[in-house]
């Protein structure tokens, strides 16, 4: 009794859910808690109780959606992924382990079977970081590494905090309630876009991740002195976009220098103030990106990057501030699930290869309160965060149809 | 019969000015046809009929204020300045020369003076580029140096022209009825605030204006590959905001480069997309101003800034391209107008040095239909574009005091 996956159904749903965006086709924009990510999330849900399921919230926006099994007090098996998008993003991110779960629940009930275990398919509020400049906020909670004083220290663009961003998008509720209990999931997978080139390069068909690489990232404040960009000379400058420049350049030269290919450092925002053509820039704001699948080597990216701040801030005259805003370690998947994995690849006669997952998703955190693994499924050139990211419907329908196999076989595990 | 400044007038006019900006004070700003710079101008034209001035508004929202001469067709004398100001800017830069430039006329009122030739006081509309990315929007129309096709080809940042923003906050007719008439003025002349530290360090009261330095400026798009901050590796990135930090660092090389103190280059804007955390930049803007009194030098500049994106872009494999937004000649006062103002500096005992403006002013365009001088009063640390920037009511009543006497010569000329 094999459970089929409906590869058109799925590709259908996934170009209704791209169409809710706040930016127009063919870019994808849903920052947490606007409307385009609310509506989008209304979207999953409707399609959740099509489905039979019993939908929740909770008070971070964390939306649950479970198929009650024939022993209901056991553990449950989860799986899911993130609606939420990157400005200009692409409409494979994260989608694809939501809509897949939800087809991959689907296909299961379809072909008959009765799950022990009950199956919960997850939606994880704002995987992305870039509303409260933090990502897995969603997760974080669930697994307990945010505690409730985050609603009030977390700060949006607008300086708006993330109690007051969620109440009024109508997500209301303690955020104490949002930790899970360390009984709540006997297992967690997360099927995803690979964001790499490994798949399409070897010609896989699933990438079994057998680790997540751990991210960090960084806020960097330079001040500087300001003026009229004609009359301040330029021996007396102390011009804070160009000590941000030269910053944004040591991140770059920090990351080769480990001659690791798994170390990644970039810097994706830098803000200008005042930010006009006449003024001399008397503050920058930079956010930097650094990871590794070693944490050491990671941490001596971030030291050297602190020591070229340093340097920089010495040399021109300016003050560098540099604030944390996460380091997490990195996650080993669980044997018992990567083998699952491998196993329903052999049943359904797909190729795959064991690799680390460079990206960070919700997995990362959810390893810490459940055995976890993940599956990957190749996108075209590698490409993510972009318009033009594309999975192909076969792609998205083999990993939901190995999906919906590590269910079957975790679920039903006494 | 000398005219008498009311300087604590001047001052407390002034500071009511500074609190029409659209961010809380000290800082100042307002751009141009936004509801603060139209209700900063409402308040202007409000004192000048009081003043019993004639008032009337151009089609790109230069303000007139006229003191009828007693022979009313011969060619007018000239002054004023403007009161847009750019993002978190400070009270003094162009409203002294707006507010001055109406005390004078007060003060030769009442002094009993009655001029041979009309006084007309001008407001003129954008002088700072923030909003359509040219500076001197309202003097490059009344010179000529744009044409009425300028006002659908310029864009605001949200993609919106200088004819349907101008109509939106009221000001209409045909553009081609700014340009003036050869024979409207007889003469121009500008107070400002020097914007530079030299009259303070020389202890000088007056500084007489007898060139305004060449300014060019310039926008830069780089083009680059997007991807995902975790997943793309270090080899296969093509950083567009990486590339354009070399840019600015180039700039700045290059601005040194001359080995001469009037040459300044700045990258006052630089814009990264799509700006989150965890996306490799696929975009970056960058707006560059470049200055010197010496045009050839100041061109020999941007040749160097364009070679050095020529080789950014290849080194990098993103695309570059260089879009210049201005690039104006340097403009020499007038010396009878020079000469004027050195007369009513000694006349008024008040020291003075004879300077060029490194900043330009609506003074570089009017420079092109009539003779034109500017007179300069120290600002505290040359400080300027910032919400510190500092000129004393005395140094303020000084040079309106010189303007008066100034106005007076050179409206009596037959």
């Amino acid at each position: 009794m094999s459970a089929a996956v409906d590869e058109q159904r799925l590709a259908s749903e996934l170009e209704s859910l791209a169409a809710i965006s706040s930016e127009p086709a063919p870019a994808v924009t849903r920052v947490v808690f606007t409307d385009a990510d609310r509506r989008a999330r209304g979207y999953i849900e409707s399609l959740c109780l099509d489905a039979g399921l019993l939908v929740r919230e909770d008070a971070v926006g964390n939306t649950f959606a479970r198929w009650t099994g024939t022993e209901p007090d056991l553990p449950a098996v989860a799986t899911g992924s993130h609606v939420d998008a990157i400005p200009n993003a692409g409409r494979f991110d994260g989608t694809v382990g939501v809509l897949g779960g939800l087809e991959a629940i689907r296909a299961l009930r379809h072909a008959g079977i009765q799950p022990r275990r009950s199956i919960e398919l997850v939606i994880f509020a704002s995987e992305e970081p870039t509303r409260f400049g933090i990502g897995c906020l969603g997760s974080r909670f669930l697994s307990g590494a945010l505690d409730a004083a985050a609603g009030d220290r977390l700060i949006d663009g607008e300086g708006r905090s993330l109690n007051a961003v969620r109440t009024s998008a109508g997500v209301t509720g303690p955020l104490s309630s949002v930790r899970l209990s360390p009984q709540a999931y006997a297992a967690f997978v997360e099927l995803h876009i690979e964001q790499g080139p490994l798949l399409e390069r070897h010609h896989h068909d699933i990438g079994v991740v057998t680790a997540i690489a751990a991210p960090a990232s960084v806020r960097i404040i330079v001040e500087g002195e300001g003026g009229h960009a004609g009359a301040m000379l330029m021996p007396d400058r102390h011009d804070a976009f160009l000590a941000a420049a030269e910053i944004a350049l040591a991140v770059e030269a920090a990351a080769k220098s480990t001659g690791a290919i798994d170390t990644v450092g970039t810097s994706g925002v830098c803000e200008v103030f005042p930010g006009a053509v006449n003024s001399v820039p008397s503050r920058a704001r930079l956010e930097l990106d650094v990871r590794d699948i070693d944490e050491a080597r990671r941490d001596k990216v971030l030291t050297r990057i602190s020591a070229a701040c340093e340097e920089v801030a010495a040399r021109r005259g300016v003050s560098v501030r540099i604030e944390p805003i996460n380091a997490d370690p990195p996650a080993q998947s669980a044997s018992e699930i990567v083998e699952a994995i491998v196993h329903a690849c052999d049943g359904r006669g797909l190729s795959y290869e064991r690799m680390v997952s460079r990206a960070y998703h919700d997995a990362l955190f959810m390893s810490r309160v459940a055995p976890m693994a993940m599956i990957f499924i190749p996108c075209r050139g590698g490409v993510s965060h972009r318009p033009d990211e594309y999975a192909s419907p076969a792609a998205i329908a083999n990993g939901t149809a190995v999906l919906a196999d590590v269910l079957a076989h975790l679920s039903a595990v006494p």
